[in-house]
């Protein structure tokens, strides 16, 4: 069995690492505020000095921190995975970040005999906690099934893409999608609530058929009711779809439908709603369809 | 039981028209190409000569025709409907026109004491056949309790939504969202392709999760396999978004996304494809994309 090592116990982190001492991998875990480690130490794993501390101990290392300066720190920073690792371990990086970032830390990685996976994830903190997430895998394929009883502890939908890279290719998709879809159930909210009809009606009526969707089961209630709680934060989003852009860039990529919801997210960042879940889009398509018949629950 | 009249036996009519006869309502049909009454004839409807002789012999007039002129023509017009109801009777349009032109209508309907409902449909083809249609009704809310039974010969998730429009109204809010969001999954797999990654291993990776949708799970895989036929036609989807945006400029709304995917669509119809599905907003935004990297199954 895997000697697990684990970086980053935030939202997502935290209750993926006790799906693993659940299942019963050996668990020694890091994070940056010391503090976090103790609730994962009292479940049973225990606590690494430094990345590099936790990379000895282990044969898989898992990291999912925020972006990749992040996972550069951790993996190849002075006190890093890179300087403890064996030779044959595995470091699973489950953050989304460029593609770019992830085929150069693999490189890296690759030179002291360590092989790397990107594994992104979807599903939200609900996922992580019922271990349901949906797992997009980049890497040797070899590797990613040799891993496959980590990834079973954390998720249900195990998806191998391809390549190095591949999985964070696949994530930011995801997002691109998201976002999209997103966006167009804001602006048919917005053009039932200007024209007078019964949002719930309207909504129940649209909800079987073509327009059916994840966002709008889950996001348009939420609107509806006027909860704006995160769900997945606008400034996450922002940070997904900055990279999609930067990707597109390399690859004199025209992504308008992209592009104009990143400028929509931006305009909420500059009102200080980074932080609101990212069904607050409803209040930048809103604003630009005029004040005059605000969805309930909305403030002025 | 009511007697129903049908006016436009096109490819939504006819399957519709069958599906009354099967549920035992006595049924006359007219339709602007005379030679398509045979069908129903032959099935046990009775073809009238004119709209006018249509509603002489029914108790509900059903129209399904294609713009809000052709729904004046028939209903309004020198042999239209309101020459030969009787007082009490109920005209149903099922096409999709505007909210606007729905309310003038059934004002001059009203003259006459004629009800009317707007009740447009979603689910094409293969749920006009199965009697699995979506039905979105505006109007009086009694005379739709009254015409519950013809409905339900004909659909199967029949919502009320308010008064007189407010079908047409929900129906333009399906199609803002079915639009906006088969951009975004264009957009995905535009990216999916030109990264290079598995384009199969990416749809399955994402369509479990938050990016799920209708569209991604039906009109995506068409797309993969070069699969450009209608399904529903861009230049109808064209027709919808142009009363979406005529409802837009009537209420002083701006809606970004829908301008900007009908203008795409544009760029289709300029090409001669009005008359493809709609999944062929992919060539569009490939083509913004740049050549590159085709998807499969694309013409050069």
């Amino acid at each position: 069995m895997e000697r697990v090592g684990f970086i980053g116990l935030g939202i997502m982190g935290r209750p993926m690492a006790i799906n693993l001492l659940r299942a019963g991998f050996p668990l020694t875990v890091w994070n940056r505020t010391p503090t976090k480690t103790q609730a994962l130490v009292s479940e049973g794993a225990s606590a690494a000095s430094s990345p590099r501390e936790l990379a000895e101990r282990s044969t898989v290392i898992i990291t999912i921190v925020t972006d990749a300066p992040d996972v550069e720190e951790v993996v190849l920073g002075p006190q890093g995975v890179v300087h403890g690792a064996k030779s044959g371990s595995v470091v699973i990086d489950m953050s989304t970040i460029s593609p770019r970032a992830t085929r150069e830390i693999a490189a890296r990685l690759a030179q002291h005999g360590v092989h790397m996976l990107d594994a992104p994830v979807t599903g939200g903190e609900v996922g992580a906690q019922q271990g349901t997430l949906s797992i997009m895998v980049g890497g040797e394929r070899a590797v990613f099934e040799r891993c496959l009883p980590v990834f079973q502890a954390l998720g249900k939908r195990i998806t191998y893409i391809g390549g190095s890279g591949a999985g964070q290719t696949a994530k930011l998709v995801n997002q691109i999608i998201v976002a999209g879809t997103l966006l167009a159930v804001c602006e048919g909210l917005l053009f039932a609530a200007r024209s007078g009809v019964d949002l719930q009606a309207t909504l129940d009526a649209v909800s079987g058929g073509a327009a059916q969707s994840w966002q709008l089961e889950n996001q348009a209630p939420r609107i509806l009711r006027g909860d704006f709680a995160p769900g997945f934060m606008v400034k996450l989003m922002q940070k997904d779809l900055r990279i999609v852009l930067d990707v597109g860039r390399e690859l004199a990529l025209s992504l308008l439908a992209t592009g104009q919801v990143h400028q929509l997210f931006r305009a909420l960042e500059a009102q200080g709603l980074g932080q609101e879940g990212t069904q607050a889009l409803m209040k930048v398509v809103e604003a630009l369809g005029g004040a005059r018949a605000r969805l309930p629950g909305h403030e002025g």
